[in-house]
């Protein structure tokens, strides 16, 4: 062993002992003929004391940022403590040293914050896994790992290892491929999920398993999605969704407390997803604030709650008039705002990301008073019957937007996250969980005019609905009115765990009887042979008593992210790639040699990939 | 929850009490008016009773094998107790059941000893993960899993994940391969090991890295091995060869002690790669028993102990006279094997094989009389000094083997562990760890007359070889003379963990510096242009500070195999290939879609590949 200590343990606990440490030089000061330098390792940073008896050794040996020093001494008391350091009561009085490696100087700084830019950090990422930041995350994904295992573990799930060279059943997304020497023309796909996997093994009566698995997707990557991504994949045999919801509850408040050492005791609450699209207009909403959707007039819902087109038909306002949809905010305190700064509101729904064609404001001020954009349209009685539907206080600002149903949702949730992130109410610090339910099992598919699965083609139908399913034809006669069609309605037997505003988790009942599995790849478009050439060992494995079961599987990278308090997945990840799927540290992918070729059986076609 | 308990846990303290179960039907027994049905799940099997009340449901549903049953019923105290079940105490008094899904009669029973062949259990392997004796392996196999991850933890051992889609850099094995759409014409490898990569960790000053991981490797599948197979890997810094055999040696003993219950105390050998050859022929020996091999003639091991030449030289036997290699060893009680075992024994070494030519005896008789197949060359004094050099009892059977050095030595090793399997001497429940160190650091590859790395080309020399390496030219000039070049005596800084004559674990310590890992590119005949291509990334990371250090791997599919007795790893994996690296459950690898082939810019090749 290089050493007795590392450089993080060390107190005045350990005064006058010998000691060795070894470490990286993090920086050298020279105060006239004794030398200051900091060495660091995983566990922290020790001070060394260089006395004179040392410059001419010193001055044959220079010390840089980054070398790696081995030294002997003695634990002593500083005279200048610094409290910051769990080692800075002491420091090493160096009798010998050497240096064990040398380093040229570093591209960017070793520090919390570094010169040096995303490209240059990626390409020297071994030493951007030096800085403090990264370190720390990287140790918080550790943790997660371990606390996940741990709960997992003490509640009888099993980690079996599903295989990574699996066979190639592209629903959605895109299989990676990989040829296969012994078996020329053909391919391995590596797994989407262990989804069939995790199911047979339900089959199999394995009952509560578990696994922490990379899994993998051919998608052209938006901003912060990766090529190979990790789940804590889970499942369990003769469960309920609410087994499930409670199961994984207790999970996530475990994750809480041994990471992060909070005690999460708020009751998770259930919300529908059309409760989520009413609300917040959007399936995944962030709860840390209110600023709930107002819904003036829509088409969407059906039962429950109206929304309240009397309010806004009929007064001669052609926007309002002509939509499908109007939607409103209420901004807390943000009455005050200034011309500009509406303007830039405005501004900001019209982006093409956005893509509205206004914004309507209507001020409540502090004295009871209103001021709106359509003044000339709705009077100050029909102004407070609209503030009081959007549950609005004096000072407040409500901001209106109003057009085609799916759009103009999504551009108020947007809207709604943009303030909520503006106004401070999104904080790191604050984590709010979230269960949405009964999602629809189906979206249709213009391109197709058939029906897609939401989740995947193993959610169960609420029992309630599998008769529906199993009743009607799956085929769509009229395009233009499939919501009539029995399958618009039909709800799935599934659940996202929603963490902030981050779908962290999801999953779902599964279907468990071959008839019923049959009917939905059937109403996913699917012949009997393509279904059985797919998934065949599945359709087979359910005729030999199939449980009835159901899993979850939590987007880990995403949940490190949260937990950790960042946007971005990739300083989560030790080696991440980057947004054309390339890792610039090692320039993968790359070419391989004509051999390798050859014997594959492959060649690359030489015309661009465009052009097909 | 469709269920209250598991069909492990009830017993006598539950009696009276309401519950409800599910699992499947083991067996369905009727007697007159009442039936037994034995319900299996994961944790045990429980009696149900269903009396005559029921009989009308029965006859209306019928119970088979594996269908799903869900009950519900009173615990009550069974007359005919069952010791060799922990429920075998109660059998639950039904009430009310309904069967959850059905099963079709299984290709095979699902019993310990099952009438299925390898074949049909591998096609329906969901059902033959059912089974008890395949459960109890993947229990043991995340019992394992479970221990060395606890221990791991315990020695702040990081777990940090390493990419699966890296960059291809074949060096011995085929790398398996996987187009990238994204980057036509490039390919991503999959890892055969993360070897690099927990190098740069060490780099990045993680300083104590494992993940239980999958590695690929695209060979020739022999007997035993899978195209994708899960080691336990691991790498620390500021370590020597000391530090590494130290901390491994603990984790296995806690394996041992968590798993097994077994408190292995005994010291852990450490063997020299020479000594291993030398007594056993064999770099991995099985040391649960003795007949260690006695070099009579030979050219092996230049240094340390020598053949004793003169016991059987000049005798006028051309055979030994002729060979560069005599061995023997002496099989304890065998001298009375007769005429016919003995020839079935020369009949085994003849087997192509093992290739020798013939198989000398020496019966080195109860009485202490001596009968050899050799008479006539050596007379009984002879004999006898031979039977004491090779350590003989009376009752012994000396077999002599000769030939060339490597083929004669291999086929030794092979006899030995034959006749310690036929004699009972390699017990499955029976344990023996051993340290195997100073290997040679090249291997002469005959084919491309230069050396190859015989562990990985990051290994480090042994620190007196280091300066051998460096000061001297890896070229070989004269072939014939390979082994008088300064790189034949070159030895790595490597080790392996062997249990039971089999290697679990092998590693070594690293290359740190620049210039050697440019030396050593050098010497396995790689052009500075490859080696940057290849491994700049690492010869980059080398230049800022990488600390000594050094790792290991261990086969977990092969050490969860003989910790359960096993010589079968296929047994503990849950979907496993077979030998021409399909899985015949899922039918892969198969042909993939025209339109993923076109999304990849690839064609497939019409000629056979066994053309080219």
């Amino acid at each position: 062993m290089y050493r007795t200590h590392t450089c993080g343990e060390l107190s005045l606990a350990n005064i006058n002992k010998q000691v060795t440490l070894a470490g990286w030089i993090q920086t050298v000061r020279k105060f006239g003929s004794i030398t200051f330098v900091d060495l660091r390792d995983r566990y922290g940073i020790t001070q060394l004391l260089f006395g004179e008896e040392l410059n001419k050794q010193l001055d044959e040996t220079a010390l840089g940022r980054e070398f790696v020093l081995q030294v002997k001494g003695i634990v002593s008391e500083r005279t200048n403590k610094n409290p910051n350091l769990s080692t800075g009561d002491i420091e090493i009085k160096v009798s010998s040293f050497s240096v064990l490696n040398k380093s040229v100087t570093p591209p960017f700084t070793i520090q919390d914050d570094t010169d040096g830019g995303d490209d240059l950090r990626m390409k020297f990422r071994y030493l951007d896994l030096r800085r403090n930041a990264v370190k720390k995350n990287m140790e918080l994904r550790y943790a997660v790992n371990r606390a996940a295992r741990n709960y997992l573990h003490e509640n009888n799930f099993m980690d079996i290892e599903t295989p990574f060279l699996i066979k190639s059943t592209p629903e959605g997304a895109r299989d990676f491929v990989v040829p296969s020497r012994m078996n020329s023309g053909q391919f391995y796909a590596l797994p989407q999920s262990p989804q069939t996997f995790k199911q047979l093994l339900m089959v199999s009566g394995y009952d509560r398993y578990y696994q922490v698995v990379k899994c993998f997707r051919d998608e052209d990557l938006r901003a912060d999605r990766q090529p190979e991504f990790t789940q804590i994949d889970c499942e369990m045999s003769f469960v309920e969704q609410e087994d499930i919801l409670k199961m994984f509850e207790g999970m996530i408040r475990h994750i809480f407390l041994s990471v992060k050492n909070i005690n999460y005791t708020d009751k998770i609450d259930v919300m529908t997803w059309e409760d989520a699209m009413w609300n917040y207009g959007n399936d995944k909403p962030d709860i840390r604030f209110g600023m709930k959707i107002a819904n003036l007039k829509t088409a969407f819902k059906k039962d429950g709650i109206q929304a309240r087109g009397e309010l806004i038909n009929d007064a001669g306002f052609a926007v309002f008039d002509n939509a499908e949809t109007v939607v409103a905010i209420a901004v807390p305190g943000a009455a005050a705002y200034s011309r500009k700064q509406l303007d830039e509101l405005t501004d900001w729904v019209k982006r093409p990301q956005i893509g509205m064609q206004g914004l309507v404001n209507i001020r409540y001020n502090i004295d009871g008073t209103y001021k709106s954009s359509v003044d000339k349209f709705y009077n100050e009685e029909k102004l407070k019957q609209i503030a009081a539907f959007c549950h609005a206080n004096p000072g407040d600002l409500i901001l209106i937007l109003a057009g085609k149903e799916e759009k103009t949702r999504k551009a108020m949730s947007e809207l709604r996250l943009e303030l909520g992130e503006k106004l401070g109410f999104r904080k790191n610090n604050e984590f709010k969980l979230l269960w949405v339910v009964d999602f629809p099992l189906f979206e249709y598919s213009e391109e197709d005019n058939r029906w897609v699965a939401r989740h995947h083609p193993f959610t169960s139908p609420k029992p309630a609905h599998i008769e529906v399913m199993i009743n009607n034809d799956p085929v769509i006669h009229n395009a233009a009115e499939y919501l009539k069609h029995p399958y618009a309605d039909i709800k799935a037997n599934a659940y996202d765990m929603v963490l902030n505003g981050n779908e962290i988790g999801g999953g779902s009942i599964r279907i468990f009887q071959r008839d019923l599995q049959e009917k939905m790849f059937t109403a996913l478009g699917m012949s009997q042979e393509e279904a059985l050439h797919k998934f065949g060992f599945l359709l087979g494995a359910f005729e030999y008593g199939a449980p009835p079961h159901g899993g979850i599987a939590f987007g880990f990278d995403r949940l490190c992210a949260i937990l950790g308090g960042s946007e971005s997945i990739r300083d989560f990840i030790a080696f991440p790639k980057n947004n054309s799927g390339r890792d610039v540290m090692l320039d993968a992918p790359s070419t391989i040699d004509d051999k390798q070729l050859k014997e594959l059986s492959i060649s690359i076609d030489k015309k661009s990939p465009a052009t097909n």
